[in-house]
């Protein structure tokens, strides 16, 4: 199963020259999430060669313009672009206001329903699941209420072995039961072991988002262990002065969070419009945690 | 002086692979205006090399999307960034509360005043002037209230011819009379014709910019004579019906209104995603009316 991440906007606050602000593409089986939609998210869409119209599922984080200021005119195209199927947005509960207020004056009747879930920023809670994911919410602690999001692939079911139940011949009807690890007896008194006849399936991968945030031991335990965990990195630790007063993470910062959570890979990201370079960024996570990549604009990686 | 308008975003409705949602930067004797504000504008100023810090006045023609999308970010932009100096917004009533709504839920206090100015959709008046120019509102024909916006160079003084002024002893302190086409005497009798010693400035020029409209001959006189008229051209005329109907103008009609006028050249824009490539409304448009060229991004004409 496909489950991977594309990252739209790598930039905090403001744009600058090739950086957008934040927006990542998760595609999980060909299902698509958008998490958070910063200014400028529907033409990185187009730029990399994503169709917009494949997003069912839109995550925002919170209410900072440098990620939801691209959301109204995504939902507005995919009206003009002849959307009728549902759509379901995952976001604080002002943002319904404001996007309302801007269809009415846009005289804007959109063609296809959004589904609004207002996010509780008080406390985690599973706030979507379907055959393919599940997704919780991670109470960040920044200036504003904000909230990150645990990606977790559905555990699937056991794989069958079919060339040996064909030359043991057991009956077709009986696979579902054996995927679902169920033992049983046929007919003719064979006992029959899903474990002679299945193999597990992957162990499930989890993605977690966690932008904007400072440093806070809370959500740790939320986030332990995940295979990739994206974490903002506003900041080189130099500024960590800056960092703290404006509620957001430096780069040590970030590597020490990875480490200590036993991440398997880290993605940085968010990072201020004072880096023209982000060389200096990355090598200073990677002191202290190796695995760490930069995620820029255009970049795809298997979680 | 300069008077030139650099054409940020050409498309209509949604932005597509290489076209922006419509912005204009006008700039009249290096003082700049910004002409709507579609989604990614901010972007836009940064690819083509513009400082946002340097717009002070902005004007926002109506309230869809592809006209007012950007504006938020470009404004939290001009915050984050440091501007103290007052920004002039001149927009429909509404984007006011829009505005404020989406700076309260962001918690963002503006460093800067934003002097708006509501525009009054059911009139053309004078809305704006300095020394160098005057800004009147077009009343256009869309499916919403949407004004267009007229520059009219402001005219300049008469020029002094200095070498003559010198070489006959004209006093220094009578120059500025001169500059006004002021005749006077001198205190040793000699009689002073300001047309001796100045020469006419130029002619003001004129930039039209109607953009979303049908064919309206009501606004017709307002625009008679433009040095430059920017029109809109959604469709092509084969288009006419869908035209009507979404109150937009074909290419043949933009070429048609602009030889009504006598415009000297025509810009057309705000393209319908449709066409991948413009050769068509181009031909179209110049069948009509010769001086006719695409107002495409990071193209910059002197008006």
């Amino acid at each position: 199963m496909k489950f991977e991440v594309t990252i739209l906007g790598s930039s905090s606050a403001t744009p600058i020259y090739n950086r957008n602000p934040t927006a990542q593409l998760l595609n999980c089986n060909e299902r698509f999430y958008l998490i958070d939609c910063g200014e400028g998210t529907q033409q990185q869409l187009i730029r990399y060669g994503f169709k917009a119209s494949k997003i069912d599922f839109i995550f925002i984080s919170h209410l900072h313009g440098d990620h939801f200021f691209g959301l109204v005119g995504l939902l507005s195209s995919l009206h003009l672009n002849g959307r009728t199927k549902p759509l379901h947005l995952f976001a604080p509960a002002a943002l319904k206001e404001i996007l309302d207020l801007q269809f009415l004056h846009s005289d804007t009747h959109l063609r296809y329903s959004i589904n609004f879930f207002p996010i509780n920023p008080a406390k985690p809670e599973v706030i979507f699941k379907n055959n393919d994911v599940v997704v919780e919410t991670i109470i960040l602690n920044h200036r504003i209420p904000c909230t990150g999001f645990k990606f977790t692939e559905k555990k699937r079911l056991r794989k069958l072995i079919v060339e040996k139940l064909e030359r043991d011949s057991i009956p077709v009807e009986y696979y579902a039961m054996l995927k679902r690890s169920v033992d049983f007896e046929l007919p003719d008194g064979r006992r029959v072991n899903h474990l002679d006849y299945t193999i597990d399936s992957a162990i499930p991968k989890v993605y977690c988002y966690c932008s904007d945030t400072m440093y806070d031991e809370r959500y740790f335990d939320q986030i332990k262990g995940a295979d990739t965990l994206y974490h903002e990195a506003t900041f080189m630790h130099d500024m960590l002065e800056r960092a703290l007063e404006t509620h957001h993470t430096t780069a040590q910062q970030a590597a020490e969070i990875a480490k200590k959570v036993d991440a398997k890979k880290l993605l940085i990201g968010h990072f201020s419009s004072r880096y023209k370079t982000l060389e200096g960024l990355l090598e200073e996570a990677q002191a202290g945690f190796e695995n760490t990549v930069l995620a820029t604009e255009g970049r795809t990686f298997e979680i």
